[in-house]
Formats: C-alpha cells, sequence, structure tokens
C-alpha cells in the first residue's frame, strides 16, 4: 500500500471518479492518514490544505464518496479512486462535478447546470 | 483562462482523462507556461518536477494526448484534460493508463495487460 508521499510533502493528489458515468467529479489530496482512513472506512478522506486537518468529503452536506476502487500510477505518487457518489453532487457551489467550466475561446465558461441548492446544503457556507 | 498557480508554487494539478474511454490516463503537473502551451498548441504538455522543465507528452514515443476539452474546478486550482490519445498507451511502463494497479487486499496488483513494449518504444529509457 506504499505510496510516495515525500514528493510533494506528504501529499499525493487524489482524484475522484463517477464509477457509474465515467465523470471525474473533484481532486483533492490525501496525506497518509487520509489515505488510510480512506482504505479503512470506504469514504473517501482528504487533507485539507486550507484548514491544515482531515477531511471527510459529506462530512457537511451528506454527499459522501462510498469508495469502490482505488488505483495508483506508475510512480506511485498520485491515486485515482473511483466512487459512488451519494447525493445530487459534490461540488459546493451547486454542481454535480467541480469541474463544470470548460475553457471556450479563451474563458472558463460552465459546462453544465446547477443539480442542487448550495445554500439550502451547506447553509450558505462553503 | 486564469488559474490559481500559487497555492502549490507554481503549479496546478493536470488530470488526463481519454474522452472516448473516460478512462483516467495519467496525472501530471502544468505550470503557467505548460498551460499556455496546451491551449496555444492542442498538444497536453506538462511541467516536470524531476527534470525542471516543460514537457510535451510524446516527445520520445510519439504517443502525444491531444487537447479536446479543458475544464478546470471550483477553485481553479487544477485542470482537467480531455484528450484523444494517440499510440497504444501512454504510460511509461507500457500500459494504456499509468494507473494500471489497483489495490486489493491492501497491495498494488496489476489491473491490465501491458498494451505495448516500452523498450522497443522509449529504448530502454524511462
Amino acid at each position: 500500500m506504499d505510496l510516495d508521499f515525500e514528493k510533494m510533502g506528504g501529499l499525493v493528489p487524489a482524484i475522484i471518479q463517477d464509477c457509474a458515468s465515467g465523470r471525474v467529479l473533484m481532486a483533492g489530496f490525501m496525506n497518509q492518514e487520509a489515505f488510510r482512513k480512506t482504505v479503512e472506512t470506504g469514504f473517501a478522506t482528504f487533507f485539507s490544505r486550507s484548514r491544515n486537518k482531515l477531511w471527510t468529503k459529506g462530512e457537511s452536506s451528506g454527499h459522501r464518496l462510498v469508495v469502490k476502487e482505488i488505483s495508483t500510477d506508475c510512480d506511485q505518487d498520485a491515486v485515482l479512486v473511483r466512487v459512488e457518489a451519494l447525493g445530487p453532487g459534490v461540488c459546493h457551489n451547486g454542481y454535480h462535478s467541480c469541474f463544470y467550466r470548460s475553457l471556450k475561446d479563451g474563458l472558463w465558461v460552465e459546462a453544465e447546470e446547477r443539480a442542487f441548492d448550495p445554500a439550502a446544503v451547506y447553509g450558505g457556507k462553503s
């Protein structure tokens, strides 16, 4: 289960992909503890760089990410977590995927509609 | 086209997804110049942390990644690049995807077969 956490000061990028639709839902970072917790609990858990602590996706919203498969890349310095995403969307802005904006003629434009009202779910907090 | 490069010392994680199969093929990092070059040339270009320079995927192997769509996430600190992948695979170890190992009972095990002979393509260099 070894991963190379040293390259990025204790973290590896963690890519979350919906196992049903194949959509990439979000990207975060895991430290060794977040990775172990993800494996042990079966719910995707990250290390928040801004809050400097572990964070299980869905703690506030209930929109948890149920782990179905975990893969690593050739250098063992990134993980891909295929999940079943509970709830209408993973993004705290109310979208199904955090990657809801695409580049069109040099501008980021919304490529999908909101899936839920973030204020109702997060109570105005991001 | 602004991205938040500051959070990670000038870099953003870049996730490469096959636009036909939906498979996540690799993960790398882009600095501002790599991102601009990716947009301008239409070929995915990264910043190599180990070699400290720009690197267009496929330079040695010919296995270039033709950009079809670029998305960013809610925090604008990661990019998702959907591509047409030229050649049999993107991984320098000879696999279709760099994420060719999955976690089974605490061990990373190969979840797919080699797609090409890496020594024939890379001449023994990684």
